[in-house]
């Protein structure tokens, strides 16, 4: 006889989460129903690259911005193969660079993959991936080092952007409030642009971004205008002009956190989930 | 306007795939099938952790075995934070280890989360997850930096390692049938046993691994029985015993390249697939 349920599974470090198999139901519904926004508006589906360049990251300033968050994807060489196959202790290790990082975001990665490339009037795509990054501290599935994140990406004109943010913000209000997840929302700062003077002036009348946050100040979700920053960058045209581009951002481990707290258990969580899955919601 | 058909999708490297809508569908419904064998094995499915210690893979004789293959996660520290915030040329800054490695199996992970637990009288637990190994050349899907893998595992006695690797090998040979992929089986060896004197006479009698080949000798799938190897270094118990353990793993990229070139296109491929999945395959 194979016994079904699971003895406790350990976690292999901060910010290292294992999934029971209900919280692992809860991720992989919740990222289901977040599917609803690119079936909606025709986003097709594919699946990003697992790691990303350092020299492409480069371009999108993603170094100038987080160099702490980046975590690389390394190797071990010469001597220290040997004294890897001969036993020794390994965690210390020296490792050499690859040239390459894992994502730290999921629409880096499909950006990257477009550059160079004409999107006509507008094109949209989602994935779906693990992403990581280095905290100064990890706190359950609210802080993680790493973890899921689903994207809804577009690009295109500017009209194209406000459009796909309206009714990003439109889709995910409504889903929290079918999974009986109390959101609010607020603008929030994005570092891809220079905070000094005029410029801070028009974000604060204009912000680039909203951040939409659980009861305990969780930020799930958001929504994302890059104005033309990564079209100019990595060659991407829209009819001939450097594309606008937008992004809708699920954290899925914080979505299953915050429907757990919102419904004092996985348990209870995952049946709202999948009620709402049923269109019983 | 947004338009569907997405440009091409470029690569950022050697052994890391994009997967175009087709394929990235094929990855996600090949996979859905795969877990056709957890339903009826009754294996729950976990999300396994995203990085592992890498003294808990020295413990399983991973270092040992496969020094070269190991993808370790390492930071960037003091002085290069600085020369990365200010521009300086990314790909070869110098590296640290943080202790941990990315997965190279599926099963790994798995195992590392039960250590110092009893399992009674038999366990299995299912998961897919990306893995990373590095390899002297890359191949299109079927040799990748960055890859799929879904696992069945069961921990418990010998004779249910047996009945799990059995009931495994039925199951991939029909559902490969029913998808069109002309699959051969094979005893390959497992690099977890010493090859010497008498052990690599009793592998040649009682093979511990089978692997699942494409027409072209790709290897898809493979079941393997680790004896109570794991059991034995991680303290996992069954009745009190050093579990016995085995698993089942779909390569999943794999599964699209062989159905890829089993019905001439992606879009062939899937459209059997989805028949297989909605039960006219």
């Amino acid at each position: 006889m194979t016994t079904t349920v699971l003895p406790p599974l350990r976690e292999p470090g901060p910010g290292l989460v294992v999934l029971d198999p209900v919280r692992a139901a809860l991720l992989t519904e919740l990222d289901a129903l977040f599917t609803g926004l690119a079936d909606q508006l025709h986003a097709p589906a594919v699946v990003g690259p697992p790691l990303l360049p350092a020299e492409g990251l480069a371009k999108l300033d993603y170094f100038r911005n987080f160099p702490h968050l980046g975590v690389a994807a390394a190797r071990y060489l010469g001597d220290t193969l040997d004294a890897l196959a001969a036993g020794e202790p390994t965690a210390e290790q020296p490792v050499h660079p690859t040239g390459y990082l894992l994502p730290s975001a999921t629409c880096y990665g499909l950006l990257l993959s477009l550059a160079d490339t004409e999107v006509g009037a507008g094109q949209r795509l989602t994935a779906v991936g693990r992403c990581f990054r280095n905290e100064d501290h990890y706190d359950g599935l609210r802080r993680l080092w790493g973890f899921h994140m689903r994207e809804v990406l577009y690009l295109g004109t500017a009209e194209g952007v406000r459009d796909h943010l309206a009714r990003s913000k439109e889709f995910i209000l409504d889903l929290a409030a079918r999974l009986g997840v109390a959101l609010d929302y607020r603008p929030a700062n994005d570092p891809f642009y220079d905070r000094t003077g005029s410029r801070a002036k028009l974000m604060a009348l204009d912000p680039v971004k909203y951040e939409f946050l659980a009861v305990d100040g969780t930020a799930i979700a958001s929504v994302n205008r890059h104005r033309n920053f990564f079209g100019d960058r990595l060659g991407i045209t829209s009819d001939g002009a450097a594309a606008h581009s937008g992004c809708t951002a699920f954290g899925v481990e914080r979505w299953v956190h915050a429907s757990i707290l919102a419904h004092g258990s996985a348990d209870a969580a995952l049946q709202r989930v999948r009620e709402v899955r049923d269109g019983r919601g």
